[in-house]
């Protein structure tokens, strides 16, 4: 285990007249010795508070070093071993922050949590902050706002993880950020302008890691900040993190892996060669699509299933109580079971008609509406409903994933059923049914085996860079090598759109094990 | 010539949809097929700015970058070739900064200039300035404020020397500072307790280069600021400028380099070999002996002579207009004059009763004084005296002198005849006549041609560290390879200066060319 930070013990001689060394430089030499580095560095800021701390330990003690790609930095000297080293690990969500504190000297994870990303206020997603970034507030512009707030964000995520453990922010020596190339942005504040315009370029996609002082994160001044490298605008570190959590990189057999949120973006590839892309999936995969749509959390209606015969509906939720709403998998599992019950047509539109349908569709001033849960069992005596507009919003995204898919592999040749295994990110993938996916015609129809949730993998990701040393040279490599394929103007995309805006498709063949309810 | 820092032209593809690379990784790109290195930097505050500027320019242009001992930096992009880049050499005297700019294109001087050390308000004296660093200023401690006074004059000379050449600081990308270890802890902000107290340990001797920013210099935010490492408290960078100017570390012969300040530093050796001592020497070789010492300027006696016979006394000063004082180099003349006219025994102690001291001796309150200059002839009608106690103060300063040189030269076994040249820096070195000196006993009794004036060999060291990565590697090898022996504290020391309390010294023998006034 090479940690990105590192304690060493050190014994130096003590000064005197036979041996003036200056302080630091006598801490540098032992070091040196036990370090194997040619090249130690002592950043500015930290010539006076090392000198001190080495002094004050009697000259004995132990180094604390980051491990920058660029070599060996020497950031602190404690006089005493200390119980933990902690880094800070951070999934930089654009609606939620997530992390863990992880003691670096064993790999342990000491305490996790998340927190609501504070930028929320400026803008409920990307495009949002995006514009916000360039509006004037006063004598500043939004960017300066939105920096600021994800640095707070952070600041009370590292203050609540610290507190778990009874440590001060301050004792933080390391923090890893994974996250999209937009929060990453705002984050580094650097101006996202060009990210949503094309050829949507970002202004930086691997910063050089970096002392947390320069971005007033409250942490240990001479923290290292090591941010997950992007490959494109739409492609972004949290990605990459993904790549690393599946190993996806590290394989001999061709996989793939899938991450849905407001875009979708899906890696394949093996030890080899690994081909990305990214396409705008809307909304409704978040579970941002209907007006009763929420993100997994408690009172949403995780899966639900409508009896084909009989039309009777169940559900679940997420914790106890009356429901809210319905999340993404939610509503995934829904419109599945109104296809299958015949409640939609291939077309995705109400046949009313149907006895399933019996008594739950009525009629709005916006068209034909599903009620989920009547007002007298929901949360707050209001009805969850789903509305021809949000089954068509669905439609489009689960055309546009599928889309996604057949166009990347298309790209490389290869077949879905030659996939070893697709690993699905996220909450997406932690709660979807991938059954269910499949009838929508939205992921391809393989073996249910082959899906593999992954979790926080953006997260995980961000823990395993701080802790290997072979990962962050892994996560060297796959930027290296991977291909990035610009779905935004792909024509082959286009076209592959049309064809799977049906429910499971236009081509039958291609989901045999899902019902084909010819109309004709 | 590999400068500190240097322009790399580049012509990269523009972004567009198969090529979407973020700004700033695109530059890198670029630049590392240029440069040959693996790791390229980028300092967090940098991010932004270069980023912009690249992509202002169309993507191609000329990329600054600094060479770190730990690999390049990339710290601006221009559009258009300039017709200057500009690095700042800095000599931080105690009392006075003395600086050049140098376009780094060429190597070749654009400006110099000089500026009093702010500082002196706070302490004429390194000591004193060391007491005042401790000392409570309100909220505030007196390092605080020397270090603010001395980065306000280095931004006070810088403008001076931009102005020079119509350029703005903020163009200036290169601060290479050579200066004693005192006035470099200033510099840096760093506690300079340890300094002045047994066993004379500085907190750092080689600091990492750093970026402008860090000390708010008011040059270019991503200026590389070089600072020449120092071997002890008492042996600055400002010495090791001097080697690197006199080349002491290249040559096949033993030879040797005095700078006399306060203190009086010396190094003998070869390009084997490097032994380093200093002494306190006391103020008098600096002109702050007598009481009408003064720095060699305006209005000094630089010069002055003597008739043995007569004891007509004749002097030459520095510039036009009456005499104000009289500097290191004239009261070096004075006394080796006093002596060969017998006007003072080898004792130092005049002897009131000779002829040649006719009219000249006064009697004082505090006791005897040699009349230099009149008052009616004398700037402001103050008469320029040499006091008996100014005579004992230079005769302890050139007893430590002669002692060092001989403690030293003893330490490894080397004759002063086996001296191929003796490098004599600073104003000292451009003033002094060596035979006067020879005659005081000060320095040894060599042929004149052996000593050899450096001239500021401080500043000189700065500017090719600037020039020449061949320089700045024989300044990593010259520290690894010297060895500094304290005087403070050595018996040999103590006895030889015992010895060379007269006028030339109690053995004779060692200055066969001095006449010898036997008083027995």
């Amino acid at each position: 285990m090479q940690s990105l930070v590192k304690l060493y013990q050190i014994k130096a001689n003590p000064p005197s007249l036979a041996d003036n060394t200056g302080d630091l430089d006598r801490l540098k030499k032992s070091l040196a010795a036990v370090l194997e580095s040619k090249t130690l560095v002592v950043p500015f800021s930290r010539i006076a508070p090392v000198a001190k701390a080495f002094r004050h330990s009697g000259f004995k003690g132990f180094a604390v070093v980051a491990h920058y790609p660029s070599g060996p930095q020497l950031i602190d000297f404690y006089a005493e071993a200390p119980e933990f080293l902690v880094g800070m690990a951070l999934d930089l969500g654009t609606t939620h922050l997530e992390a863990s504190l992880i003691n670096l000297l064993n790999g342990k994870v000491l305490a996790r949590a998340a927190e609501v990303n504070g930028q929320l206020e400026f803008g409920a997603d990307i495009l949002a902050r995006i514009h916000f970034a360039q509006t004037k507030v006063g004598e500043r512009v939004g960017l300066d706002l939105l920096h600021e707030r994800v640095i707070e964000s952070i600041h009370k995520l590292a203050s609540e993880l610290a507190g778990q453990i009874k440590l001060k922010t301050s004792e933080i020596v390391a923090l890893s950020v994974s996250g999209n190339t937009t929060m990453v942005h705002f984050f580094l504040k650097q101006n996202p302008y060009h990210l949503c315009r094309e050829p949507y370029i970002p202004v930086v996609n691997g910063p050089d890691p970096f002392l947390a002082f320069e971005l007033g994160l409250g942490l240990h001044p001479g923290a290292i900040v090591w941010v997950m490298p992007s490959i494109g605008s739409y492609f972004g570190g949290d990605l990459i993190s993904g790549i690393l959590a599946s190993e996806l990189d590290q394989q001999d057999t061709t996989c793939m892996l899938i991450d849905v949120g407001t875009n979708a973006e899906v890696v394949v590839g093996n030890r080899d060669w690994l081909i990305a892309c990214a396409g705008a999936a809307g909304p409704a995969l978040e579970g941002g699509v209907a007006r009763m749509g929420m993100r997994a959390g408690i009172g949403a209606i995780e899966h639900c299933s409508i009896d084909p015969e009989s039309g009777k509906f169940s559900y679940q939720t997420i914790g106890e109580g009356p429901v809210k709403g319905i999340c993404g998998s939610g509503v995934i599992d829904l419109v599945a079971g109104l296809y299958l019950a015949r409640i939609i047509d291939i077309r995705g539109k109400f046949s009313p008609g149907q006895k399933q349908a019996k008594g739950r569709i009525i009629e709005q001033e916006d068209g034909l509406a599903y009620v989920v849960v009547p007002a007298a069992e929901a949360h707050g005596g209001k009805a969850v409903l789903l509305s021809q507009i949000d089954i068509d919003a669905l439609m489009r995204s689960k055309a546009a994933m599928y889309s996604i898919l057949t166009t990347i592999t298309n790209q490389v040749g290869v077949a879905f059923k030659d996939l070893h295994h697709i690993y699905v990110a996220g909450a997406f993938g932690k709660h979807i049914s991938p059954r269910q996916a499949i009838v929508l015609g939205m992921l391809p129809d393989l073996p249910l085996e082959i899906y593999k949730p992954l979790g926080n993998s953006s997260l995980a990701g961000a823990e395993m860079i701080l802790n290997e040393a072979s990962v962050r040279e892994r996560c060297r490599m796959v930027v290296a090598k991977i291909t990035y394929v610009e779905l935004n103007v792909n024509q082959e995309f286009m076209i592959r759109f049309s064809g799977s805006r049906f429910i499971p498709h236009t081509d039958h063949a291609l989901f045999p094990s899902v019902p084909f309810h010819d109309e004709s």
